[in-house]
């Protein structure tokens, strides 16, 4: 057995993601695992379309099984989300870390995450960070000073980034873990336009949010496209944020600064910040071009706007994720959860009413982020969903 | 000078809201005063455009002034509302209550709330509430019991129950006020078919909520009509509650059992009934039909979600308004004014900002029930209209 692991958020899954899946397979993985981000992604947004959709797809395109990201890990900041992502996989376990990544060596993306590593330590950092520079910002210079030229430009593309960070974690949580760093292949993680058969899944959500389904066909899998146009066709796609819009809106116009204190990554008076842009705001774009600053990125500020829809406590990122949730599984994700299952594990369950009655904190977070993001949807639906959907199972 | 005084919604302002205006003018009044919901109505749900243009409506139509009853009140069960309106138009002050009504005897309405008075200390009351009879069906029993089935139909009609509770409530707070009944010509106030010129305000919503603005004109006087169509041009007019019901759901899929018992009437366990529903339900509508009973009408459960959502405190009503509103003014309107500032009254004032640096906990409430208003009209706007918008002034 090889077993081999993915961290995604298939949001939606396009023809890159099959590519990525097939790769694995021509480097020998016999069982491949996905980490998927549930309804709520690392860009801060809902999701284009439900996570057991999203699972699926997955599995009819390649994978064996998909596991889910808890919701505080999904949106948390990069560090956050590699680490959640690698702790699920090495208690699978997984031998195997495969990710895409803009950079043609992995000897020259593990030199770059040394350098990351050094930069967290520099005084030189510390005193841009004081000096109301963003962390992703100071963190370049830093690296820039450290190593050079090369390496700062190579932490500046987002999957270089991200795969920096599994790196990171791999090394603190789990050393033993082999990494495979696929160069993309085509459109890059945020290219407006596509290249070759490959498209960005920002374009897709673009074209999405104009009306464009049928175009979308011709950068997905075919099995992908028609799962995606069927929860299209019943209105549980989010095809539109506007519905985010006003429920974030409505969220903080009602909140006190006391309450937004609790939440992550909402603090040095930025509660302040956001509460008086959500009066004067009229959508998400508008909110954030109010609030975001040289220190808080758009990005940034983009999570911790959905931490205080979603009531995420600071304190919920101290603890690693609380179980292994399966969204969908084949025969073989069913023989990687057997090894999971005979290890010292956390928790593995397709029931999440049993994560419920255990207590967990971080299902009872989960429940409550999908009951709103059932009134995202397009049609807004009943909640409850992670009480009644079963996971995806192929026989 | 002969003031008088009417208490409204003007949901929309209709030709029967003319017709009354008018009459009152004919039976001798120099100046007229009307107290209007503002935002919210007494129904429990959005006004169908915002409280300025309404209250243009009402000025270009007839009425010398407006004044607002703060939003606790507006939505608050028939009792307290007639109560702020009463006590409103006391501060004024005010010779003659005009109101509108099904019956065509003051007498007759007069001895129907002497018989609802007695009604509320009958043993029978108190025992029909304890089986579990709503209490609009307990106090009608009681009064056929009381004063037999003539009294307890005349209760039975909106509008006298409504001017039931006027009469009261003049009891109670200023008894030197008269009554004018005005008995209602055509359309009742529930009426689903229009009647000569007359449509009822519910019949022009639905109307509106289908789309057929033009055929509004009808039932509406023509300054009324374009004061009306220039909102829904502006995206200005709440034509639609799908925007209310996905706020409102997302209020309480969020909310905590403790939370919602602070808020206006949610007791005796129906916290926990709203919770349950709010995530069985995709609707307001479905989730009144969840959560109604025999006992908490779905009139009744409407206010209850409307004060869970607006964040309204049960000690809310226990005082009356605090401060006279003004929210549209012509020079008799400013006479009437100026009686009232002669007087020892509540602080009267056009500028909101003055009652929030006065710390009124109605103004709080109203400006953060306004905020959420201004996200559930058809393009969901910036908030902060209590600070910006000004008073509708003829000069």
């Amino acid at each position: 057995m090889k077993a081999v692991g993915i961290i995604a958020e298939y949001n939606p899954f396009h023809n890159g993601h099959a590519y990525q899946l097939r790769e694995a397979r021509h480097m020998g993985a016999t069982h491949l695992a996905v980490v998927m981000s549930g309804n709520f992604t690392q860009r801060g947004e809902p999701a284009i379309c439900d996570k057991w959709t999203r699972a699926r797809m997955a599995l009819e395109c390649g994978a064996d099984l998909v596991i889910e990201i808890p919701v505080p890990f999904a949106c948390a900041p990069a560090r956050d989300f590699a680490a959640a992502g690698v702790f699920l996989l090495s208690q699978l376990p997984i031998d195997t870390l495969c990710f895409g990544c803009e950079c043609q060596s992995l000897s020259h993306l593990c030199a770059a995450a040394r350098a990351v590593e050094q930069a967290e330590r520099h005084p030189m950092m510390k005193r841009l960070l004081d000096d109301g520079v963003s962390y992703i910002h100071a963190r370049e210079q830093a690296v820039w000073e450290i190593a050079g030229e090369t390496a700062a430009e190579i932490i500046r593309q987002p999957n270089n980034a991200l795969g920096i960070e599994y790196l990171r974690a791999i090394g603190r949580l789990c050393p033993q873990m082999a990494a495979w760093a696929i160069p993309r292949s085509g459109a890059g993680h945020h290219d407006e336009r596509p290249n070759g058969a490959f498209a960005s899944a920002s374009y897709l959500r673009s074209q999405l949010q104009q009306g464009n389904l049928p175009q979308l066909s011709e950068w997905m899998p075919k099995q992908a496209f028609e799962i995606l146009s069927q929860a299209v066709a019943q209105g549980r796609a989010v095809t539109s944020l506007e519905s985010f819009s006003r429920l974030l809106l409505a969220s903080l116009r009602t909140a006190a600064p006391e309450q937004l204190r609790q939440f992550r990554d909402v603090k040095e008076g930025v509660e302040f910040r956001i509460l008086r842009a959500s009066k004067e705001a009229a959508s998400l774009d508008d909110l954030l071009k109010r609030t975001a600053t040289k220190r808080y990125s758009r990005a940034r500020m983009r999570r911790c706007l959905l931490a205080c829809l979603l009531k995420i406590p600071q304190a919920e990122l101290a603890s690693p994720p609380q179980y292994l949730r399966i969204l969908a599984c084949n025969p073989k994700g069913r023989e990687l959860l057997q090894r999971a299952r005979k290890r010292d594990t956390v928790p593995v369950t397709p029931k999440f009413a049993q994560l419920s009655h255990m207590g967990f904190s971080q299902a009872k977070l989960e429940a409550q982020a999908t009951d709103l993001y059932a009134l995202m949807t397009e049609k807004a639906a009943p909640g409850n969903w992670e009480f009644t959907q079963n996971p995806w199972i192929l026989l």
